[in-house]
């Protein structure tokens, strides 16, 4: 008998977060066993209102379109679910004869799928629960790595490469660009491929490493006397040695957490004020994780397949998982799905490996050993006359 | 006989101004009248100080390259020649046997060009001057539009699409958007593209028109309260009623201008504080003028054939001209170069037309008009699901 299922997004959107929605919907329609496919308005706010969109026959053009839409097509929030949510998850479940229910999130969306998995099963509930895994943070454990990280990581390359470029065929100010990344370095690192691709010198400052202000200064001005341009990455999690951010806006987000903001601008400041040398500071900010243009094609792809395994493992019957990428680099990159228990993904952080950051300010081979497969490869070789 | 040339870069890069390097080597090389083919290394000052990049055996490859390239690849500068300089100027063009010089740059370095050529015809120099336009910000007279323009214009319009797509997926904040442009709207009012390719609300606000804060902050609040996101752009130089920038960084540029900036978090702040609604300012900054994947194929095209058609002219005699776009949009886009006299051009401004923006922010279809074939079609379709 077909089953109906729902498919919900959870926390802040990324470039492919849709192929793994396209993925979810033409996984169901090719498999014969699906009845209605529900998406959640919205996130949990859709799923706590009894908010659904009915995507049974949106035509197959309109879905095939997912995979160049960049944020989410359903919608997503903010909202972290209490225990006294989850009663009323369980309501909009049964109401819609819900047979297996998919949560595309990170960190926290991996604990509410935990929650609902546990929920359903105390309370006798059949109901498949599968994660599928978002986050251009990169910092989910027991896969190789996120989809949503791959483009993130992408675009950061790519543009700290062209900024670096401006930065030294002009080289009137320090250049300082911010990255998304309150605590997590990941995608801010992928920016020190502007000192592989550029002849331009280039700092990298990731909120693993606390900063001290003044030797950041001493090595912005001693970088800055070479005379090629200088580009200063930074995080927008960056902290001092007291564990402070360098600049926060004086916002609380709804988790409780103090959202940072400014960082480049600071840094910008402080260049200008303490070396007397000209500086501006660049933030592209969300720009970050909904450039289709830099989409990585192997975060495309990844993306896509992730929704298509955890559809396909629902129906055989599997519960309480998240899609997990296993990934190969040798002889050649390839990636595989396979699944994880919800239970040891839910709330735990991998972390940037301190090994891959040296001297503080510069990212080493590890890194980039791990990253430039998932980029996405098709590095752009620029011309260099001066 | 063959003549040495001399090509320069003035003022600030764009995503193509290295095409139309390309193409005046290029059509140096095939003209078969072309003797040493020089870069002056950073622009004016490489000019002052006799420091002269030989092109002339660069590999074909690499000159290929400069359609990639972002930035300058044998760089610019900022610094306005004073009458105190042109006996130097004039000095390096006959070290080095110039017959043909080209100065790829705006307004001031058009100004520049047609003082060297009324030097040379002085003091009786048997020297072709030629300028070729580029400048983002599209305010160069006599020319359908500049080189730079389009895909700046393109990087903000595709940009705004994508930042307005996660702005209503996760409405949880305003998002504001900053695009560079001092005095002129030109780019930022292809940010309002965004209200054609999404369901988001956006406003739009151009230097053109002072902004009055607290009818701003009520527009603001009105679109907001429709709940589909909202997205407001501004260009980095908007003013309010008595004609002060709405934010500043203090900095006095070289050429005297004091450096808007911060106009997006400016507003965000306003936002936050006067309507009590959360917002996040963007400032992409310089990536509106280097990134490589938003280059209209329009642009790059036109670039690299105004640098051709310079060397032409030049070489059958001409001086003392601009190259200036002509353009018919009507059945179809063409373009096709010609020649405008330097002294018409140096200093003036084309000012946005006020008649395209409706209500004060919101962008009509005047402007698409003329803008639409410009940033080169290819319009994503995204899918709409909530």
């Amino acid at each position: 008998m077909a089953m109906n299922i729902l498919v919900a997004h959870g926390g802040g959107p990324t470039a492919v977060i849709n192929c793994s929605l396209q993925g979810v919907v033409e996984a169901a329609r090719s498999s014969g066993k699906v009845g209605r496919i529900y998406a959640a308005r919205f996130g949990a706010e859709g799923i706590l209102a009894g908010d659904l969109i009915d995507l049974t026959d949106v035509p197959a053009e309109t879905i095939s379109r997912l995979g160049r839409t960049p944020a989410s097509a359903i919608g997503s929030c903010r909202r972290k679910l209490t225990d006294a949510d989850y009663p009323t998850v369980l309501e909009t479940l049964k109401k819609f004869d819900i047979g297996a229910f998919f949560y595309n999130g990170g960190n926290d969306s991996m604990d509410t799928c935990h929650k609902v998995n546990e929920l359903a099963k105390r309370e006798g509930l059949d109901l498949r629960v599968m994660g599928i895994p978002k986050t251009m943070d990169n910092d989910l454990v027991l896969t190789d790595h996120c989809p949503g990280f791959c483009s993130a990581a992408r675009y950061a390359a790519l543009s700290a490469a062209e900024l670096a470029l401006d930065a030294s065929a002009l080289p009137i100010h320090v250049v300082v660009l911010e990255l998304m990344g309150r605590d997590a370095g990941w995608v801010t690192a992928a920016s020190y491929m502007a000192a592989r691709l550029t002849r331009c010198q280039v700092l990298t400052y990731l909120p693993e490493v606390p900063v001290d202000e003044d030797r950041m200064m001493a090595d912005i001005e001693s970088a800055w006397a070479k005379g090629q341009g200088l580009l200063v990455t930074v995080s927008e999690g960056i902290r001092d040695l007291d564990g402070r951010p360098l600049a926060d806006t004086g916002i609380v987000d709804g988790f409780g957490h103090t959202i940072p903001g400014g960082t480049a601008q600071h840094v910008s400041d402080l260049i200008m004020q303490k070396l007397g040398v000209k500086s501006r500071a660049e933030k592209p900010g969300l720009l970050g994780r909904t450039a289709i243009p830099y989409v990585s094609p192997v975060d495309r792809q990844e993306a896509y397949a992730a929704g298509r395994y955890a559809v396909n493992a629902a129906l055989r019957g599997e519960s309480g998982y998240m899609v997990s990428i296993q990934a190969r680099r040798e002889p050649d990159y390839q990636s595989s799905m396979e699944l994880v228990p919800l239970a040891e993904v839910a709330n735990a952080v991998k972390t940037f490996p301190p090994a891959w950051i040296d001297g503080g300010n510069r990212i080493g081979e590890g890194f980039f050993g791990y990253a430039l497969p998932l980029m996405g490869g098709d590095w752009p070789e620029y011309a260099f006359l001066r």
